[in-house]
């Protein structure tokens, strides 16, 4: 089955849309989720399922170097599940919010269902944290600044160092981090993801939500997970009983198998790199547009501001005359016009195609 | 796998607890949600499995009655879902909502999450609606009436007569029902399921929530659906998108199969039927104990308040003495009291044990 990102488009038209993978999910996960099936494991388990939660505290210290127990890591119905829920419990009315942009847009949009103020805070030119930029954002009412590592839709990969000067202000103004850490997996040039938990004292200020919609290609399969310390997981736990109950028992065995598929991870990864650098390096031929090569994630994400009056007139050109599709960077908030996300996280060949018929479309009109 | 039901009880204890099904669940359901996995069926599907929403839209015009189209059809996560949010879409701070007790406890307390005010109505003598109590509790600030019907925990099966009441009442005063009616299925006594939806001018003023958790025992799937009106549905689809996106794809084609299984349905329901003449027979040779037949579910909802100073009590000793694991009925709100529910969907032997080990600890209690 395709994934969802083709529908409605032509049947000659690449999609760079929607953030799916093109690659099929891991066969450990589908082998557990019909054992699952067959061995009648689809019964409440109103806890988690022992094996996922098991999964993720492992994976947890091992590869974000975050020391947790089982109560925990809460299973959500996907990432989205994960973002209503660290808003849900954080924040009260007229609270403040402080999101690094251009981001993942619920990101930016959620806190206003629960009547909290949002502040975008740009990032630097070269998509990093501007720490003196939110320091200056900061209000008597702020509680969450809210950063997405790595990056949708930039491909910036956070350092240690930047996430230490934030952990610093967070700390220091008693405020709590909402930490969207998807794309941890997927990081190029060596570049190692830091989970903003792991910092010292941060534990108890962030709410980090993992998932496996992106990398794994699990999308329809609705599960994710967050981490947050004990009594905010158990708020959260409480308010998700009163919405969905739990995320479906099949779903969460198949997570449970995904967090152990490494081989696949990393398989995707080195792929994704040359992947990258392919389209990075065919769209760098063109003159005009700048780009700056993702650090992690599967977007590339060029500022095509000197060929075109808006990115929205640079989606429709491409839609029509390369018959790609790719998404207006103004839809990613403050920071974000002008650009335009291309997801790259299919074959290699797929991408070349696309590549090309961009930069012949981009080149016809960068002509003088 | 062993139904949760029975999570955290010794061996030799019985659990007529939790309201899961001790059957397996259809083969069709397995049997879809094995070939959905292997055709790689796990991607977005934003508006729905279509399969899912063509049966759901053929099973309510077959069984309820209500001419729907697929818009008016919203896949949620459990039913759990569908009451969250048919509060969230009809609910303002404020307003008012009577909810026809004894009921499903969440039927009374969501709607607190979302500032309403609610008053419980009971049920009359025979657990069937008092139209004129409920006309009584309304006031300027009444939005929603909320039923439960068949009902849990007691058995009625509101007749069309009862619901034409309610109907012209809400009619009258520009209402909303919600209504539960997830053992839809579970008719006894050739009593037929009646779906208030279905009456004259009823479709734009009720959503209905179904579910597959109870007669179908896919409680961990966490898949249900709800019927609204086109533009109520909408709304809630685009709450929900912003709290789970959707529920999973392998349970939404699940769940499809499931709406077919007439049999399964059919057989189980007579099945029931014999296992509820056993239970009302052995518990009515008790002394004091008061018990009317229910006449849809599988509980029964004996009022043991003359052996007993609560129905706590009741519970502790049944669990101590009979080693059977029953609910409080004070938990199902105003009405409640007194009584405690016995989920009998069970193998007919482990009913006659349990009901056996019930007669013979309440005997020795009514024993002068």
């Amino acid at each position: 089955m395709r994934p969802s990102k083709y529908s409605g488009l032509d049947k000659g038209t690449i999609s760079l849309g929607l953030a799916e993978s093109d690659f099929d999910i891991p066969k450990e996960v589908k082998e557990a989720m019909v054992n699952a099936i067959l061995e009648g494991r689809y019964h409440y388990e109103m806890g988690g399922v022992p094996e996922f939660l098991e999964a993720a505290v492992e994976k947890l210290r091992r590869f974000n170097g975050i020391d947790a127990t089982e109560e925990e890591v809460l299973p959500t119905v996907g990432a989205m599940n994960g973002i209503w829920l660290s808003y849900k419990v954080l924040l009260k009315p007229g609270d403040h919010v402080i999101v690094v942009t251009p981001t993942y847009p619920p990101l930016i949009e959620r806190p206003k269902s629960f009547q909290a103020e949002v502040t975008e805070v740009e990032a630097r030119e070269d998509w990093h944290l501007d720490i003196e930029a939110i320091e200056k954002a900061l209000t008597d009412r702020t509680r969450v600044i809210t950063i997405c590592n790595p990056n949708n839709p930039t491909g910036a990969v956070y350092t240690r160092d930047e996430l230490e000067q934030l952990a610093e202000l967070v700390l220091r103004r008693n405020l709590y981090v909402v930490s969207d850490e998807l794309y941890e997996h997927l990081t190029y040039d060596g570049k190692r993801h830091v989970s903003i938990a792991s910092l010292p004292g941060m534990r108890e200020r962030t709410i980090t939500i993992f998932g496996f919609t992106k990398t794994h290609g699990m999308s329809g399969l609705r599960i994710g997970y967050v981490f947050a310390e004990r009594e905010l997981a158990k708020r959260m736990r409480e308010e998700n009983a009163a919405v969905v109950i739990h995320p479906g028992t099949i779903e969460q065995i198949g997570a449970a198998a995904a967090l152990k598929c490494d081989s696949y991870v990393n398989s995707l990864r080195d792929y994704l790199q040359k992947v990258r650098d392919k389209l990075v390096a065919k769209l760098r031929e063109v003159p005009g547009v700048e780009l700056r090569p993702p650090e992690g994630t599967f977007f590339a994400f060029p500022n095509l501001s000197s060929l075109f009056e808006s990115d929205k007139e640079a989606v429709d050109y491409l839609l029509k005359v390369a018959r790609v599709l790719v998404y207006a960077g103004s839809g990613f908030g403050k920071g974000g016009g002008g650009h335009v996300r291309m997801n790259f996280c299919s074959p290699i060949s797929i991408i070349e195609e696309a590549a090309d018929r961009i930069v012949r479309a981009l080149t016809r009109r960068s002509a003088p």
